[in-house]
């Protein structure tokens, strides 16, 4: 072949680019799903999504591309290293897609597809009756086991668990799991009751009284999106039922949030979370933004991201009486409105059964319990139906409680459901890593606080930009994060963080 | 290679249906782009789209593609007549985009992405300088010309504009294009000049008095659009700034429309003319619809059905009636919004430079002019430097008046500049071809007109459905029409038309 090392190079960017583009083509398309496609469509495009997904698949996994990485790995000394780096990524992503056996890949699709529809009749049924999902869960779990299997094996991984975590959490391991939510498991639950106990001693808040209306909200919003750096000339904001979310292309995020009629401060969160997300997108370096090398890192990064402008920021006493302020200026005057009663409201801690609902500190203890599940059952360890009752145990020992609905205890969640064991550390690593990550940005810039008072991320984002976002992956995200805060992950960040805020800083 | 004919043949239905999903996601991605696409993220929604393009490309010349028509025509006999088209068509589509030097179709994307703007340029400073453009005029023609010839080769095509012309118009002739715009050359500068002369001795039509907002032209609009037969299930409507188009998907058909806040009726028959090229998609057969035997006819075939609903429905007295009576509900009554006013607003010819505002009567001969130049040149009887003169000479015999501004004469179209030769005929075929059929609609159904004007349009649409829509490509146009009308097409019809419509049809 007469290909040369630095043509097969550029080859292989092209592919890479090609693909992001195609990933990015089915982001939208499901955007304008959800705000444009008339209702009669859907059938036609979920085969289109479906078409991109498998003629990209077909396009990375197409035998050429193996004989441009021999080629390009030849001569990859000459390569400067951020492009070596981007070759060993591609080789990473050339080895995982062409290792899993077509019939894994097609129990995936079955799985995922089959899964999504199945939690949402259960959600809709409540019924809550395990036998009606175990077997179900048994072949997801059984899937998951399988494909953690192969990924061990062509990785080199130590367990099938780290392979799964590797999934959506690269770079993190299972020991790595293990030992930061040991802190948590350690922590967590003495400091919940405790601030329960304060949070009663205090008084409880006043409902948020008031009628919240479509257009107030969303007014309310788009000021607190804005004012957290996302951009609006490459995203949007727009108001859905269903979950919020960040989808959208890299170019052109689009943020989704719910609203609640009665809660202005629930729909308030997710879009400032979602916009955490978004802004990390927005914040990659455009040169490679397209490459393995300049995009975005795992979950566990991502939700970094989203919680540090969420629980960080958003949740200081600093900002809360700037958006207290706000409030009524949108809303109208009301007593539940002032600033302490609202710095109450967002900051009560209520444990719960249901995982989306949990406040910041004790979201982290549901992700314990799932993580620690899961994790026994793909090594072996625990039988699926063993699960309800290690559920229940689970929840009475980290909560006092238990379900008395299996939909309000294992059932509840989708992941397991479509087969996506290891991603829930994702959410409880992305806490500590924000709570880590804006000690480290307050410690370089005592302004960012005050400044975020004032409605004014720009030094936060400044911050952020050179530190996380522009890096995107050309460091791991062990080291990124050692990069940027002087070590790797540690949850004592995060526990200390919750205790000051919980149990040391004075009402408003 | 152990493929059996019938795996190979099913191969193959499987690629084109991701063909033509991946072009239905590049047209939604559009749609996107006008609707819901944040300004700054154009750059990148340009490169999603090439990328789409370029894949699909990619995928469609695969070699294996070759080997599968090959295996599959082997047993050709074996498939049902319906496969056999299809297998038919699907090897055309190889052989041509297998056939284009790799060169060509990089200046044909040059071409069509730098020539679209230079037109826009061109529009906007109205300067008209020939000699600014008369290069890339030649660039374009030449570029044209070669395709052509490439095409005539592997196609077996009497001459280059033939080839062109099957671009476009597949199974259409220049000897039918000849014969036919003859008979308009022949008939319509005469019918031009009387029915002038009888819409002066009737009296001018008040021009249309009131302002029409936004949201009461977009009721109206929809009123329209609904009446025609347009499924909103699978489409919708919106307003716009620029050209009126019918884009999306298949299934999700997207119309657009300017308004005029000055003239209501512009935009409505906008809206009614997109409507029936949505309406043609959506009455595809939907198991054929995403295979070449079950998808749209040509362009000509396709202006048929936009021209039958706006010509030749929505113009008879029976549906002016109805419109005015909405229009006065919408926009209140005002004498300019009374039947025969209105009629004879909608009627109303007058010579123009600008083809794109032309009346219905002079719209045909705005396109025989630019037929006669483009084969002339295109088969090297004419050169570009020659056509202002020719141009000039043209519209002098045909509208005995002629430019002072070349924008406002040769230089007004886009389809030459983005190298399109053999395009503009269909604009005219889609008018005969509309006239030839609604006789035939109604010759079937005499109660077609009575119902249209109760804002029925179900037994138009239902004469349309199995004799046009759903039959796809099963046949070329050529017998479509023989079939669906009991001959090939005939310009007579349409000159018929007109001639009543202009010079019998009594006013309101």
């Amino acid at each position: 072949m007469g290909l040369s090392a630095k043509q097969a190079y550029t080859n292989l960017k092209k592919r890479h680019a090609e693909s992001a583009h195609l990933q990015g083509s089915a982001s939208i398309l499901m955007s304008d799903r959800t705000l444009s496609m008339p209702k009669g469509s859907a059938a036609e495009r979920s085969q289109m999504v479906g078409v991109i997904s498998a003629v990209n698949h077909r396009s990375m996994t197409d035998p050429v591309l193996g004989d441009w990485l021999e080629k390009a790995e030849s001569e990859i000394s000459k390569l400067a290293p951020i492009d070596q780096r981007n070759l060993e990524l591609m080789r990473k992503s050339w080895v995982l897609s062409t290792a899993m056996p077509s019939d894994l890949v097609e129990r995936g699709s079955k799985i995922r597809s089959e899964g999504r529809p199945l939690h949402a009749q259960q959600k809709t049924d409540r019924t809550g009756n395990w036998k009606d999902v175990e077997g179900w869960f048994k072949e997801a779990f059984d899937y998951a086991r399988e494909t953690g299997a192969v990924k061990k094996e062509v990785l080199g991984m130590p367990s099938i668990y780290d392979a799964l975590l590797d999934g959506f959490s690269p770079g993190v391991s299972a020991k790595i799991v293990e030992a930061q939510f040991a802190k948590l498991d350690a922590a967590l639950p003495d400091l919940i009751r405790a601030t329960m106990e304060r949070q009663k001693s205090q008084g409880g808040a006043l409902p948020l009284d008031g009628s919240f209306h479509k257009s107030k909200q969303m007014r309310f919003n788009n000021w607190g999106v804005r004012a957290v750096g996302f951009d609006y000339e490459r995203g949007r904001l727009d108001a859905i039922t269903g979950h919020p979310s960040c989808g959208g292309s890299t170019g052109d995020k689009r943020i989704t949030t719910f609203l609640d009629r009665g809660d202005f401060t629930k729909s308030f969160k997710a879009c400032v979370h979602e916009a955490g997300h978004g802004m990390y997108y927005q914040g990659l370096d455009p040169d490679w933004a397209y490459q393995p090398v300049g995009g975005c890192q795992g979950m566990d990064i991502h939700e970094s991201q989203s919680m540090i402008i969420e629980y960080q920021a958003c949740m200081t006493p600093e900002f809360i009486t700037l958006a207290a302020l706000k409030a009524r200026e949108v809303f109208g005057d009301a007593p539940s409105l002032q600033t302490g009663n609202l710095h109450k409201h967002m900051l009560n801690v209520q444990p719960s059964l249901i995982r989306v609902y949990a406040d910041e500190l004790t979201y982290p203890m549901h992700i314990s319990l799932r993580a620690e599940l899961e994790r026994a059952v793909v090594e072996g360890e625990l039988e699926v139906s063993d699960l309800p009752d290690a559920w229940n145990e689970g929840m009475q020992k980290r909560f006092g409680v238990q379900p008395e609905n299996h939909i309000d205890g294992l059932m509840q969640d989708v992941h397991w459901y479509v087969g996506s064991m290891g991603y829930f550390p994702s959410y409880a690593l992305g806490a500590m890593g924000a709570a880590q990550l804006f000690n480290a940005a307050t410690a370089a810039n005592p302004d960012i606080r005050p400044q975020i008072g004032q409605g004014n991320f720009k030094p936060l984002l400044d911050w952020l930009r050179p530190n996380i976002h522009a890096r995107g992956c050309i460091v791991d995200a062990s080291q990124l994060m050692k990069d940027a805060t002087g070590e790797t992950l540690n949850a004592d960040h995060h526990v200390e963080h919750l205790k000051r805020r919980y149990l040391e800083e004075p009402g408003l």
